[in-house]
């Protein structure tokens, strides 16, 4: 095992952060707040830990997919410890397990709250938290392999650990340049969204805090009804930007660089809008009768919709009340999730469509035992190994979900609640049903249980096995191993 | 396809069921019951039916996996039609809908029931569920294959597509010595049962009854608070009888007629009887202080955990009044289920292993990517289409499940009700939680949900495919098409 890439990858991976912290310090230099003191210091910290972890250069720049995953999951560990760090430190937050959980629920793009009162926080930690999600969304390293230069081609396998979905594919040639488009896109689209928020009247502070948000598909809300009391403009604004920003990215790609029609004929967005359209006409029949008219009827029904399926979780009524089969819709759409190389969680669309194909052509092989038809997306097959991962993938994902459940069922809440709130965790939604609804919060959990749920956060924007390395001794024994034989 | 083959075995289908119609008859001569009469009509009219299907005998008898499963599915579907008719006749169970439910529910060992007050039915229609869940239990083409000569050996095919588990083994090389050899346990294990509980002195009509239910792992009690008001030691005979009932029958195979040790070392067996432990332990202590002591504890932690693992649906106690984690070991033995080659439901503890295994083996490859280890099972590789299998069944199992679940929702029960109905059935248990826990019964459903559920009861009885296949278009044109070739 290369541990000293490792090393000189996670120093970076807290050099960035630490650069990054000086945002929330800017925005309390305009507020004129207190608490910006503190997101320095943790910068200062990180900055001298940084420059030391990276001081000395790594002999070998070759590294494997288990080097990609471990460094990933251990940067993902690093980035949330230190980024709690000032919302203990500012009191804001003061118990270390909330705060931790606050990050990670940040940067994994989930949204799920422990604070019962956001807007008591100061604008400084209200941005950083928005910021997370914005950070988390892309992935921090996909940022360095956008700045850094990391020489060999092995650096595939850092952006195949973090980017979701069942199989990363370059835009162009080069991963630095592939990571450097996807940032200008993501960039640009939140740059859009905040312009867009701004004109409809949304206050500065607030449209950016939204657009960062809903473009790392998080859903931290920074009012205590999430986006209730904002404007039926403003919801539809955010509703069309959560769809955009849980469409691959590939599409916008084409889009820009080669033509419209190769975008739009990408199956699983194809199929994606095709769920988003059918879901909100079922639930847009469901509440006709309890909303003042079919207009706010479509808006509720197309935000709601949005902000699941892209696991988003923004919310501008109370869902928990609505009637069940409206509900059963929203927990399906909570495991389709978004799609993958988009920002979004859950099992992915294209997952599923993998998976239906894979069941028809189970039915046709009791038909025509002989036939040796491939699978087929976007008209090419798919290659044996990426069904065999879809479906590992999914047999993986309901085994984590089930003991989720039951390890957090000892807090002896009802089983709706532990359902939705394991559902929401590892889909990286944020609200779930009854007590984890969208007008209430996480804080009732245990620690245990909370350290449980930010385990299936972290599980659930890793796309699980990254994560699940970490506890599988064989990859301890070889790292110690080889360090002991470098000596 | 070959239809004038599944014409034969459909038409000896209703042959034997017609032959079993007489054992209710003959129970209600012994009690003296009226209801009987109708019981010999639907016989007689089967008896003519299946002798005019049965007169003209197939050109060729080779037939391959398509027609076992479908000769299977509509064997299923006809037994249940049939077999549901003396219940409207009498007018116990008046609603047609209703008595099918009752009679699908019995044949797939699921033991769900619409009624409410069982004790109201007569002798010989409560022996008739029971026997239901009995000839259910192993199976009728099994028993098909043990009595009627079906020359070549495509018969394997009817066996595969009936027998639960991912892979059905011949313990002899002649299929239809197999299929008499596990008649012969399955009869002396229910008489001894039989033996066991009278020697306990339940009534001999009561023994009979629990005894077929046992055996087949259905679980229609006969009386309304199921097996509450029996004594300890007739729970704990139950209790034991269920998990032995759960086995994989290689095992009582090999304990016959190879040695002791050979069946005590098959895998699946070993990891059946630890998770029956560990459950039992856990709800031991959860429990201990609802009960007057520790032996009640333990023999109501026994009594359900072997009844649900099983997948039998025997209740002593109202485990919906339980801990949320208690309530949750449950609902996860809901869905590990028996052993495969017994004749429990449930997903099987054997394809649990093989995805356990499957996950490490996958965690492997991120470690040593050039690895090309077989996954093992008792110390032989699993074959590779068994594997994919596998992974296609849980797959399709959990699609159908999140379809079944949204169907039932327009009847706006809460989703724990409609969650745990769906698992009940599917699993082929008989209670859930809630509103279908061990005091209810699932008469609330509207009658399209109870179809829902019958079909999932079937669906998951023929273990997905061989039902599912009936929806597949293709294979009605190929039907249809070879009939118009044959003219």
């Amino acid at each position: 095992m290369n541990s000293s890439i490792i090393r000189y990858i996670l120093g970076n991976v807290i050099k960035i952060e630490a650069v990054l912290l000086f945002f929330p310090c800017i925005i309390s230099l305009i507020y004129k707040e207190d608490e910006g003191i503190f997101y320095l210091i943790v910068s200062i910290i990180m900055l001298i830990l940084g420059n030391l972890m990276t001081y000395k250069k790594p002999k070998n720049n070759v590294f494997y997919l288990k080097e990609g995953c471990i460094t990933t999951a251990l940067s993902w560990i690093l980035l949330s410890f230190f980024g709690c760090l000032p919302f203990v430190l500012t009191k804001e937050i003061p118990s270390f397990t909330d705060a931790l959980f606050e990050t990670i629920s940040g940067f994994t793009t989930t949204g799920a709250s422990i604070l019962s009162d956001v807007e008591a926080l100061s604008h400084c930690s209200l941005f950083w938290r928005s910021f997370t999600h914005w950070i988390g969304g892309m992935g921090v390293l996909v940022f360095l392999l956008a700045i850094v230069p990391l020489s060999g081609g092995s650096n595939m396998n850092l952006m195949r650990a973090e980017s979701p979905g069942p199989s990363v594919g370059k835009l162009v040639p080069k991963i630095r340049y592939t990571a450097r488009i996807l940032y200008l896109i993501y960039l640009g689209m939140t740059i859009i969204e905040f312009i867009f928020l701004v004109a409809g009247h949304m206050p500065i502070f607030d449209a950016l805090a939204t657009s960062l948000g809903t473009a790392g598909t998080g859903g931290f809300g920074i009012k205590n009804d999430s986006m209730g009391s904002y404007s039926p403009y403003i919801q539809w604004v955010v509703t069309i930007f959560m769809i955009l920003f849980g469409v691959n990215f590939n599409a916008y790609y084409l889009m820009l660089f080669d033509n419209i029609k190769k975008a739009l004929s990408i199956e699983e967005v194809r199929y994606y809008f095709i769920i988003i359209a059918v879901a909100i006409l079922i639930i847009f029949c469901e509440i006709l009768d309890t909303t003042t008219g079919a207009f706010e009827s479509l808006t509720q029904a197309s935000f709601q919709v949005a902000s699941i399926i892209t696991t988003t979780g923004y919310a501008t009524v109370d869902f928990n009340l609505w009637s069940q089969s409206s509900k059963t819709i929203l927990v399906m759409l909570m495991f389709i999730g978004a799609c993958a190389g988009s920002t979004g969680g859950g099992i992915k669309v294209s997952r599923f469509i993998t998976t239906a194909k894979t069941m028809i052509k189970e039915l046709n092989s009791y038909i025509h035992p002989k036939s040796v038809k491939k699978i087929k997306m976007d008209g090419k097959p798919i290659e044996h190994y990426v069904v065999r991962a879809t479906n590992v993938y999914f047999i993986t994902f309901i085994l984590l979900f089930a003991v989720s459940i039951f390890a957090i069922s000892f807090d002896d809440n009802d089983l709706i609640t532990n359902f939705t709130a394991v559902a929401a965790t590892i889909n990286n939604i944020g609200p779930g049903l009854e007590m984890v609804g969208p007008t209430q919060n996480f804080s009732i959990f245990s620690p245990l249980s909370k350290y449980v749920l930010m385990f299936d956060m972290l599980a659930g924007r890793l796309e699980l096995f990254p994560l699940l390395i970490l506890f599988y001794p064989a990859v301890w024994k070889e790292l110690f191993n080889r360090k002991r034989h470098a000596r």
